[in-house]
């Protein structure tokens, strides 16, 4: 893509009440706008980035078995009613609205219930099952606060799956199936390294719900955390007891902050009882389901990605999830044998299928750098007039650049 | 992918309550679920249609210059006060909601202010022009009524582009781009030949709308149509001036109901002067910006296809929209060989790229030939121990079926 056909600017200054560093660098970059506090437009280059986090995730959900689908935003109130949960005193972040006949709607805060009831519609033997469902789709929260960017939106992409087994070995076996896909998902975001599974609660959810929980200093969660073992247990929850049962020991866990970027538990048959929810057996006999949930929030892991992998000068995309591979600097000053030189260099890394964002605008180098580096993109390439056949090669994340030819570029790209 | 694989189930009866037959025909075959009366949900096979119609504007869109972004649904109320649209007897279709401190919001609606305010962040001068933005993002709408599947909901899935240029010159040339690039949506999703541009209004916006119309017998709008000039004037603007205007003869226009799949509009100056937006010209002189506004709902397209293409047994997908290309019966009757043969002609016709659904399911051959229709995939092929090496290949949209080989099917394939 050519720079030049790209709306969006960037800002040396973010707006001024925006505290946090993921909305701060994302709106200077031009990858998000900020509609109200909690809600984020989604501009050309921040788009690219979520839909390629959204197709790692889904990826990794359709190779455990999952099946996608799209739920409405609009939810009636009778199921809600029915499992507890339409009570502003239960459900604290309920936006709700109204039909023209007064009667009243809830905007989707969540889906495990209306999910659980379409899937009845399809579903009575235990020959339907096991089904595992999963959707991105845009969750609604009321929160009374939103200072962290699109890492806690009121209005915010979401990656829910909901798992369906007959027998609670069938669903824990699938639990850890799904902690293996999400190690997966973070490892390809570029995050693993740095993003340890969590001990989050041992009451509400059966035996235990999990968290994925990313090391950072501006963390709203604090963990103590065993390194080795890559496994740590949330504040909220830790205990003597809790380090013993998980055979940890007090002197290797280190207390951090951290950054909740998903998290699963195992619903068991508590949505089953609620509902209603159930199955015929091989006897004719009926039987609850048991259920699991599995949330990733598709913005705030870019929110998160940008908050651990940044420098002064701006973001560091990871090459996973970057809006483009190669940002190619034109620094033609009117030269039309350099123009023409990048316009090769682009056709040529076009052609290679490799993503190039041509910055061919006519203004000043130092302009273009700084563009550059607080864009993020992981590989810069100039071409001017003074480099003769070579080209200035340099990775967003080193400080060192070097003259390559073009071969030598897609090797480095290549690794 | 193999149906067995799939949780969707076909249902005999589509709910009493449904009465149109789009939305009545998706139900039954699974395609969609009925969350509240004007809000479905997509299912695995519905997705997938979705996904295709949305790929093909995409493509259109961003051949004429378009830039993908994607706003929000909450929207602060400023904005719209200042369009004069908040108030409800002028927009009666909006849904409000309140912030835990009591500010109103709405929900998205429509989105030609927002991202006009949205672009005023990146743009100053004539050099930063034109521009031409669209979304697919969903709009909700507070309808009195909800009877027309997913041709007419309260929550529905738009591609909604806003083009802005210097000059009214400019608009209008953009705006004959944009005509161009819409008839080729229609020809792609397979309903070019009864789809046509229509003279939709004279008054409100500038010189003219046009809108889009299927023909189509369920249709809610009347047209005049000459189908040999393939132009159309709407019942609402229809005079014997406007017949002479546009160089027509009343004797060769038809009177027929149609589908409104789509509206374009030269907004000209009017959100411009509304909510004061400008750019610098060459001379340093504040020049307003010319707009115009260019809407395809995603779902209603997928509806009215499902009107158009139809027959007493079920829908007829045109390919380019199908969930799946190749329908693969399997009628094996725990006959080994028959699975065997079955998955190998599944492995290499998905080696070949072509999409395929399986029927493995171990069901009588009645139901999965019903099963079939009903879904409307347009290539049927029955695998059989009757058969001997040949395959049972046949349209979805003819009667007679045939016997071909693997490569004989590729070729069919391929037309």
């Amino acid at each position: 893509m050519k720079q030049s056909h790209l709306f969006t600017k960037t800002r040396k200054e973010a707006p001024k009440d925006e505290v946090s560093l993921n909305a701060q660098l994302l709106i200077r970059a031009g990858f998000i706008n900020k509609e109200l506090a909690g809600a984020y437009a989604f501009l050309p280059l921040g788009l690219r980035v979520m839909k390629k986090i959204e197709q790692i995730v889904r990826e990794e959900m359709d190779a455990i078995g999952g099946q996608e689908i799209e739920m409405t935003t609009l939810q009636g109130k009778e199921i809600w009613e029915k499992a507890g949960k339409w009570d502003e005193r239960v459900v604290d972040v309920w936006f709700k609205t109204l039909l023209k006949n007064g009667t009243e709607l809830g905007l989707a805060f969540s889906h495990e219930e209306p999910i659980s009831m379409m899937l009845m519609q399809h579903m009575n033997s235990y020959k339907d099952l096991p089904q595992y469902i999963y959707q991105f789709q845009t969750k609604f929260r009321n929160e009374l606060r939103s200072k962290s960017g699109i890492m806690r939106g009121r209005e915010f992409l979401m990656k829910d799956m909901y798992s369906y087994n007959t027998s609670k070995e069938d669903l824990y076996k699938f639990y850890d199936k799904a902690k293996v896909a999400y190690k997966n998902v973070f490892d390809r975001l570029g995050i693993g390294d740095i993003t340890f599974i969590t001990v989050a609660d041992g009451s509400v959810f059966g035996d235990s719900s999990h968290e994925f929980q990313t090391l950072s200093d501006v963390g709203e969660d604090t963990i103590y955390l065993d390194r080795e073992k890559m496994i740590a247990i949330n504040d909220e929850v830790y205990s003597d007891e809790k380090v013993k049962e998980l055979g940890l020991k007090k002197e290797n866990l280190e207390k951090v902050k951290s950054i909740e970027v998903a998290n699963i538990f195992p619903i068991e048959k508590k949505v089953s009882d609620a509902l209603g929810l159930s199955y015929i057996d091989e006897k004719g006999t009926k039987q609850p389901i048991w259920m699991g949930s599995y949330g990733i929030g598709i913005s705030r892991a870019m929110g998160t990605v940008v908050e651990v992998k940044n420098d002064e000068k701006g973001i560091i995309w990871p090459e996973s999830i970057a809006p483009f591979m190669v940002h190619l600097i034109e620094l033609s000053n009117g030269n039309e044998e350099v123009t023409k030189k990048a316009e090769e260099v682009y056709k040529w890394l076009t052609e290679q299928g490799v993503e190039v964002l041509w910055d061919n605008r006519e203004i000043g180098a130092g302009v273009k750098f700084a563009d550059s580096d607080l864009i993020g993109i992981p590989h810069r390439v100039v071409v001017s007039a003074k480099n003769e056949d070579k080209l200035e090669y340099k990775k967003r994340s080193e400080t060192e650049s070097q003259f390559v030819s073009l071969d030598e570029l897609l090797q480095k790209l290549k690794k």
